[in-house]
């Protein structure tokens, strides 16, 4: 099921940079064959495409040296943070040396007072959560995986808490980049808003290690809320749950998640994690606030959903309660694969306006039925946001063209409904197709300028983000 | 009190451009004295430098032939919003052609049901708000001027409600921009999130009109809270108002706004709007959400506040009574100039981390105080953000050169105490001289690089944002 990659014009490694890793890094470099091929695959179904090496670095100025480096040697680096990426984000297509980030783990600063704290690249968001332990704030932006907060801003990454967090573009309030040519610059500050200037934070978050390397990043905190509750609502279609959410966020209910997995990832979720939930289409939500306020949205969304034929709505506000709701969901992507043992997942991104999102989702639930796809949805739907989990045998070529030919209909349609071709996982290698219908060629231009700007020998994670003209 | 300005380099405009544009513009093309001298000044305090022609656009369309012919004559271009900048954005220091784009007042679109609208660059935040009467939805972004939202968003613009809406940064989905040479991208789009290719949207949000021209915005609209209240509360010190806001904001209070005015502005105010207010530092709030949840934001403020020492707490719920509270708020520049007859204002706008608030102005206030200027403060200080209105006799050298003495040692101090030269005003000619210092030479040259990728003529409003090497 490996997708068709962009030609790959390898170079193989000068031996005077391998000897210059070397004598820097020691044993922190290495290109042993295990190694390389560890730092050359991601969770998306593109093939391997192993770096010629991997140094582990452990400060700002060592990714800079290396950087350094290889640019005076022309050859491609690529940052790595937790391997979690899904479209082919790492894959060194044009080989190169893979910079590990792991060993950047330190939790540089939290600032509660300030609501921030400044991360090395590789400390992952559960990493600072726990840091944030007993400090009373917590960071929302939760990717199924749990990566590293470089990864998540080089990707834009969001997860279940945008609808009332925003995602990584909202949450970085300044970095530490390496450029192509290895110079240091920092970019942002700690001040909430600033107008001094192009906005090179924004230019960095999403731009998947084609830029430069992020080393460091001061991201956003928010108060842990006084009051949580969680609840689960089944429908009786996907129109009807559908409905709810833009009710809901059309009142400006302050909703803090807001899921929808369909009748599909309900029957998985129930094998796998023993549950008896109704295989419906069912929206599970999380509230966040003060006691009477998180009561009353619960009141609220409880109502609307009573209104659109809503059934079994259940809520919690014990943390144990919440944890099972919720463990259910966050299990959701394995339950799905479960359905199928053996099978690897294609997972699909787009993102709609929402009031385009009920014609997307039944064009696309339509779609999978003609298709004969086993396709569970689970969905962002606060966001417009639904990925489909496309199950398949990898060795069986009609299923993968059938996925893939799925794959670019949803796409399609997205664009049509004035969507994306990707809310949150990126384009790495395998969205780029859609880059010039989504964006239009002259705004993909810009972009190319720009990357000509600041990486003119095309060295940072070289054949990723912009499609060969 | 004119300050110093780049050496200009006029290039006097060439025949050929001033027929081409009588051509195809007719009497929306002058290059009359008057014309071009209103469109030369902002409300700076920098000397007025009128263009040498002004043309009236009417849509993206004729924005691009005039950037076109420009282009080709190898002469600047200016957008011109509402004139209302504060750093000299649009003064045509080295000449050339002013697009007025006060004629692109169309509201394109209002989509209560993806919360978001569509918009031609001139319309400005009170024509928006007004076209959006009776939808129940309101654009929350109000710098102190009825700006249009192509200006606002060119000067990453916020305002009072940033504290819990953002700035133009956070409510700008995407946008029409007419390049250097004349093309027209569409930056963003409808998604509410989006990890699809760099993000332009953020590139030209803040940019001035150095790297192109915004002609239209999609822009974020929010439900109308279904309560609103309003408080003031006078402190008996600045510190103890300041450590009221940073309670606020750490305990996560969703406060809508949250403005300190210390006690000559209130003094002022009490001239200016008749009122009998305290005139004592004070802070002005506003809370959005449910009637519970408006009621038990304000108690938890009126809790805090006490505990600082608040006093004459005193909330509104009644239209009539909210308006008499924060007209007072917004009367307040006006107020101030109303302190010293003949005076015109320098404004500064540091923005530091929220921690460094209570050092900040502490500092700031002593400095005034020894100083003996005149400058009653005014500030967005959820945000960190606060104003001094230097009042001035600009015929008095000694007035200038001490208010601009003062305003380089506010920045001074904002940047050592890691905030920024410039939270909502922008950079314009004015802050030039601070950008080294806040972004570091390494960042500044990768702005000057997607400057000169973007606009290798450096013909987009030339002179601005970034100084010269």
């Amino acid at each position: 099921m490996h997708a068709a990659q962009p030609a790959t014009a390898r170079v193989s490694l000068p031996p005077a940079l391998a000897d210059a890793l070397t004598a820097r890094f020691g044993s922190r470099y290495s290109c042993a064959e295990s190694i390389c091929l560890q730092h050359g695959k991601d969770e998306s179904s593109h093939a391997p495409e192993p770096p010629d090496g991997v140094v582990f670095a452990e400060s700002t100025e060592e990714v800079a040296a290396v950087v350094k480096l290889c640019h005076d040697h022309r050859v491609p680096i690529i940052a790595f943070g937790t391997g979690t990426s899904l479209e082919g984000h790492l894959l060194a297509i044009h080989g190169g040396i893979c910079i590990d980030l792991r060993g950047m783990n330190q939790v540089l600063a939290v600032r509660p007072e300030d609501l921030d704290a400044t991360v090395q690249a590789g400390v992952t968001r559960k990493q600072l959560n726990n840091a944030l332990h007993d400090t009373g704030f917590f960071f929302p932006i939760d990717p199924g995986a749990d990566a590293s907060l470089g990864g998540m801003a080089a990707t834009r990454a969001s997860g279940t808490n945008a609808v009332r967090y925003g995602t990584m573009r909202e949450n970085v309030l300044g970095m530490t980049v390496v450029l192509a040519d290895g110079r240091i610059i920092k970019t942002g500050g700690r001040a909430r808003k600033s107008a001094a200037g192009y906005d090179l934070t924004r230019l960095f978050v999403g731009s998947e290690g084609t830029l430069g390397i992020i080393t460091e990043l001061t991201v956003r905190l928010y108060p842990i809320p006084e009051a949580i509750s969680s609840a689960v609502c089944a429908f009786p279609d996907i129109a009807a749950a559908v409905s709810t959410v833009i009710e809901i966020i059309q009142l400006g209910v302050p909703i803090a998640r807001i899921e929808l997995l369909d009748a599909l990832a309900l029957k998985a979720i129930n094998v796998y994690s023993k549950t008896s939930l109704r295989e419906a289409p069912t929206l599970f939500f999380e509230f966040h606030g003060s006691p009477a306020s998180v009561e009353e949205q619960a009141r609220t969304v409880e109502d609307i959903a009573a209104s659109q034929g809503g059934m079994d709505f259940d809520w919690a506000t014990r943390p144990e309660d919440r944890s099972r709701l919720w463990q259910a969901r966050h299990d959701a992507y394995y339950a799905c694969l479960g359905l199928k043992p053996g099978a690897r997942a294609l997972t699909t991104d787009v993102c709609v306006p929402i009031s385009r999102l009920a014609d997307c989702i039944n064009e696309t639930i339509a779609d999978i039925a003609e298709s004969r796809l086993l396709a569970p949805l689970v969905g962002h739907v606060g966001d417009g946001n639904f990925h489909l989990v496309l199950l398949l045998d990898p060795d069986n070529p009609v299923e993968v063209a059938q996925a893939r030919a799925f794959s670019n209909r949803l796409v399609e349609r997205a664009l049509r409904l004035e969507g994306t071709c990707t809310g949150e996982h990126g384009i790495g290698i395998g969205k780029q197709k859609y880059m010039a219908q989504e964006h239009g060629d002259a705004a993909l231009d810009v972009m190319r300028a720009v990357k000509q700007a600041l990486d003119p020998e095309n060295l940072m994670n070289p054949g990723k983000v912009l499609p060969a003209r």
